[in-house]
């Protein structure tokens, strides 16, 4: 069974007529965007939606779902996304995809905010997964000789030329190898006090809702804080 | 007499040979770029620049002065630098070329940092002048809604086409109209982690050394904290 697939498909059931819904990014995220896409076309479902990346504004847009602009709706109903870890307390880490910036802006305007994984995903602490940080390219070097200094294993992310990679707003990705995050809040705090530093990966008091992908089903958590 | 030109003149000569030395924008910046142009050229002082804008990139180029990128430097000697408000406690405000982002990372490298104005910059508290907040370009709209909510006063800033103004790194600058800022620190560390908020303008406890242009001559202040 293709856990990511089970996810996507259960979580595009709670996408309603006539919602705003911002649509996340990723390998999972695809096959969610993929199942909205389908009842759309077959039963009619009337939805906009909000993307989070030029790869998922394509593939919406092939799928024929109506879509907007964030800066273009007042409110976003439900927003569904995957991530790269989340703990036992349902904090976050996401970026893996290099769209958490996006990613971020979208889930701060919506009333839900929908994880989808597989259950390889679910951790005790954050942390084994790299940290995501979006910098920008002036003076990057910078910022990462700063990382360095604080000891937090800082590695720029590359493409598929070895390149620095370059997001969709013209910044690079700064991946942190921490291991484990014991305050994540403090490190999120810092962070975003480093100048240079345009969003990082911690999603923190965000998820309301988590759907993880096991061999024996879904499971559905509501997030209760 | 031309105060800008004053202290301009005045600060490029706290530049000492064989200097790494961040270079300001804007038009007081301006005078201290063509005075360290001119010591270049007809005393042979042996700098390094580090630029802050394509404008000043431009400038120091025509002059002459040997150039490297903020990522190529290991330190900064000195920074000089133009302010839009400067409070009692010597607090400042900048931003009004739109150009903080970059002036901020300098400044954030240098061992000494100094700010030429002529006395109209100096005031009791910042404020006045409004508050300049780089902000990316997807979804700044729900950032602009979130300050009008939080009765900052937002206003987007235009270029002369009349459409928002794209500032060096592809961002917008939204400027706060605040009159008065009682609580500059907490305001920053909330603009901080405003989601989509790449850089403000307010720099605290960052200058050393602060040029004045007075009727009478140049002022020169340090700043110990």
């Amino acid at each position: 069974m293709n856990l990511k697939k089970m996810v996507g498909y259960k979580a595009a059931e709670f996408v309603k007529d006539g919602m705003i819904v911002g649509l996340g990014t990723g390998s999972t995220a695809y096959y969610m965007v993929e199942a909205i896409g389908k009842r759309v076309k077959e039963e009619g479902l009337s939805i906009i939606g909000v993307t989070t990346s030029h790869r998922t504004t394509e593939q919406a847009g092939e799928l024929g779902i109506p879509l907007k602009d964030l800066n273009d709706v007042d409110h976003i109903d439900i927003t569904i996304d995957g991530a790269d870890e989340i703990s036992d307390d349902f904090q976050g880490i996401k970026g893996g995809g290099a769209a958490h910036l996006f990613e971020k802006m979208v889930a701060n305007q919506s009333e839900e905010v929908i994880w989808i994984v597989d259950d390889s995903k679910m951790v005790h602490k954050l942390g084994a997964f790299p940290l995501p940080v979006e910098v920008v390219q002036f003076g990057c070097d910078q910022v990462f000789n700063l990382f360095n200094r604080e000891n937090l294993s800082p590695s720029y992310r590359l493409d598929e030329g070895g390149s620095k990679l370059i997001t969709d707003s013209g910044n690079v990705i700064i991946d942190l190898h921490l291991d484990v995050i014991d305050q994540p809040h403090e490190l999120a705090k810092w962070l975003d006090s480093v100048t240079g530093v345009v969003e990082h990966g911690l999603f923190l008091d965000c998820v309301t809702k988590v759907i993880v992908g096991r061999e024996d089903g879904p499971e559905v958590i509501d997030v209760t804080r």
